[in-house]
């Protein structure tokens, strides 16, 4: 089987598609080939092609297969695990042109998205009607919709409302083929055949290139309150962290800082917040009203229980939107302090305090300044290696530590990725967490769904 | 390759598992046969087995496989598709040995179970822990875990909270070879890799044997609070049904019933209920104390103005239970009246007053008393067809007009089943719905973890 030499491929997929915008000078190209894994070296794409629509897609990849070159689906390339790094000799399909919000059905609770569509554009699409789109990660004002479903993103609201894939009703998918199908609509309740929804999600476009998305909304909720607690240390916030959720409390944020992120935090926006705490919580409750008030009081009551040092109640709206945007900003903060290697592990939420000593010994042992923040309600941490950038030995020994890391969250019951995805930065330690049998089966699908390996090629597995 | 004649791998069985209950005299395993889908005539099996254990049930599977016999797994066999009906000379196994809780955990908020335990036995079990495990399907009380993670159940409080697969956070699966993986943990966020979960969860045992289930809980919410309204005809009720969710209110229950299923309830259980009504609304909240007065007191406002003839509260808890028990006995009410054959197709909400229209149609158009229940909330309505039992025509007429309301379902952009799955009495329209190439997909996947066909043959596909 010849490889196409990729010249004739994109001279026919020019002549298919004429109006379709194409990039070929590696000038051009060099910006798509980087997602926010700085740290991995992409390939140099054959081209990087912008579709405008399904049909553009499924003709491009008809091609491609015809041609046998690999494809590369990308969205706004804001991703922390390669999914969407570009691949040597591969052409890079860039969905953001088709990032039109085709529908918002208000009395069926849903939106039909195109991929590009920016996760917060929608947010705010849909809040014009009085309706919210809860899966909202960090990186919400840049990240379009099509690589929160291809790495199934999570964010700040998880804790109570769940991650992309549990907002997805169905997609429409084009295969490795070049056949369109769709997977699902507008009904809440359908289990006709196989869930091959939830499989395209989170399969980093490994399985098909998602063109559209049938996306559940629910009522915009009340106004957030919010509170933030410190602690002398790190054990004390995750302590109450478990008091909290004994409560019966399931706050819609649950967020951790460390100090040292805390520090880096305050120096960058001056917050006020305190500087010498070792760990600070940010506690949130959209139940509304007296609800809101009574989930806050026993969260709070629970930090103190924890032996929290100070706790502070946002004044207003602007106020705790204010902090919010400083935790979304927690690794741009630790990347004024050098090269910030952001992880993304995850742990049964009970075994939180365990994770966190866990990374503190490991940091240490590699001698490697570490900032923790995360998503501690549900067990989602992000342990952010922080080195000097000239420091030759600096990456060596982040890749000791990181696996180590690893080993750790698999030994408490939990997983080396949480919400950022396998990608290129993990594919080699997925036999580690899920067994080689469990790859095996995801190989088998890799393999029925596409056979000849040509969509995303060395992601994921 | 031969086909085993089944004493040999019987005898194999024997010797390898020889504490297993293991039933071969067709007088003992006639029982097993059947699910609640009398229609369907089920094969005879070779034998019925009944491991207790994740390692017995791999032996089995090995067996089976070496000796080339199929397999059909089988929880309570409450189902509804004939998902676990007996195929000729394959052997059923049992799983309702394996009903251990084996963990609830508080501090994470899940469940560890083994699948045969029944979901009102894991109901109360968590409850006695003030926690709560959503997914109620009608056969609450006698159907198992496993039976309900095979076809990905609903119930009558997905409208707020989900289905089944919602709240299934990890499995253990014995696939086709004996192999024993797992899918996931305790984690609530875990992207490492495809989501082989959510793929097994509805598979109806075609894919693999789920053998332990990490189930998602939340807090136990407050107490609910219950209305029913009755309306003059069902198109009203429908009509009641989209003001509902547009005044904003996300009921825990939003249930329908037409007038023929409200006399059938009544007939049985004398709960006094408007016997003139041509439809009623059964809704629920459990948003706790005043908020749910409130939701209670805008979902009547919407009754209303669709023109409700009457609306009445349940005076208190135990008289909502009664209820409750009603509308779950309504197919059970119809059946007193003939033969009773449920089906079970959704529509996206806005939808539901067209589908409900097109039921009246063709009911009418094939001489076919219909009654129609369902959770009108989710869009998931079960046209259940009432014929005299010696009527020799009936089963021809049921099926010309079950496939009529299954093209209008599917062209109002819905299922063909929402809650039932699609075992044995749907596959021939699974294309209809999902269309050749979506079902090529299925296929591929089916034929990728199971490529000798062994594990529950002729079920989905």
């Amino acid at each position: 089987m010849a490889i196409d030499t990729g010249r004739t491929f994109l001279g026919a997929l020019g002549e298919a598609l004429p109006d379709m915008r194409l990039l070929t000078d590696p000038a051009d190209t060099e910006s798509y080939r980087w997602d926010e894994t700085e740290y991995l070296q992409p390939g140099r794409p054959l081209g990087v092609a912008f579709p405008r629509s399904t049909d553009e897609v499924a003709a491009l990849v008809r091609l491609a297969a015809r041609h046998r070159t690999p494809l590369v689906p990308r969205g706004a390339g804001s991703g922390l695990s390669g999914g969407a790094v570009a691949v040597e000799g591969a052409l890079t399909v860039v969905l953001t042109e088709m990032a039109a919000i085709l529908e918002i059905d208000r009395q069926n609770l849903v939106a039909v998205v195109q991929p590009g569509i920016i996760n917060a554009a929608l947010g705010r699409a849909v809040a014009e009607h009085g309706l919210f789109y809860p899966p909202d990660p960090a990186s919400f004002e840049i990240c379009t919709i099509g690589g929160n479903l291809a790495e199934n993103s999570g964010g700040l609201r998880c804790v109570k409302y769940g991650v992309t894939g549990d907002f997805v009703l169905g997609l429409e998918v084009v295969l490795a083929d070049g056949a369109v199908i769709r997977t699902g609509g507008k009904s809440l309740k359908d289990v006709a055949g196989y869930d091959l929804t939830q499989l395209f999600v989170g399969s980093e476009g490994t399985l098909g290139i998602i063109t559209e998305a049938t996306l559940r909304l629910m009522p915009a909720p009340p106004p957030k309150l919010t509170l933030l607690a410190f602690f002398a240390d790190v054990p004390a916030a995750g302590d109450a962290v478990g008091r909290i959720f004994d409560a019966g409390v399931v706050p819609v944020t649950l967020e951790l800082m460390d100090g040292f992120t805390v520090r880096a935090v305050d120096d960058w926006h001056q917050l006020g917040l305190d500087r010498t705490a070792g760990a600070m919580l940010m506690i949130e409750s959209d139940a509304g009203g007296a609800a809101a008030e009574r989930e806050l009081d026993a969260a709070a009551q629970a930090c103190e229980a924890a032996g929290a040092t100070s706790l502070v109640r946002a004044a207003d709206a602007t106020e705790a939107d204010w902090l919010r945007q400083a935790r979304r900003a927690a690794h741009g903060a630790l990347e004024r302090a050098g090269v910030a290697r952001m992880d993304d592990v995850g742990v049964p939420r009970s075994r939180i305090p365990e994770m966190l000593a866990a990374i503190e010994r490991i940091s240490a042992a590699h001698g490697l300044p570490v900032g923790v923040f995360g998503h501690a309600g549900d067990g989602n941490l992000h342990p952010t290696f922080v080195v000097d950038r000239e420091d030759p030995t600096a990456e060596a020994r982040i890749n000791t530590a990181r696996s180590a890391i690893y080993d750790a969250a698999i030994a408490l019951g939990g997983t080396i990725t949480g919400e950022h995805g396998t990608g290129v930065a993990k594919r080699a330690y997925l036999e580690r967490q899920r067994g080689s049998d469990a790859v095996r089966v995801m190989r088998a699908i890799k393999h029925a769904l596409d056979p000849d390996g040509l969509l995303n090629p060395g992601k994921v597995l």
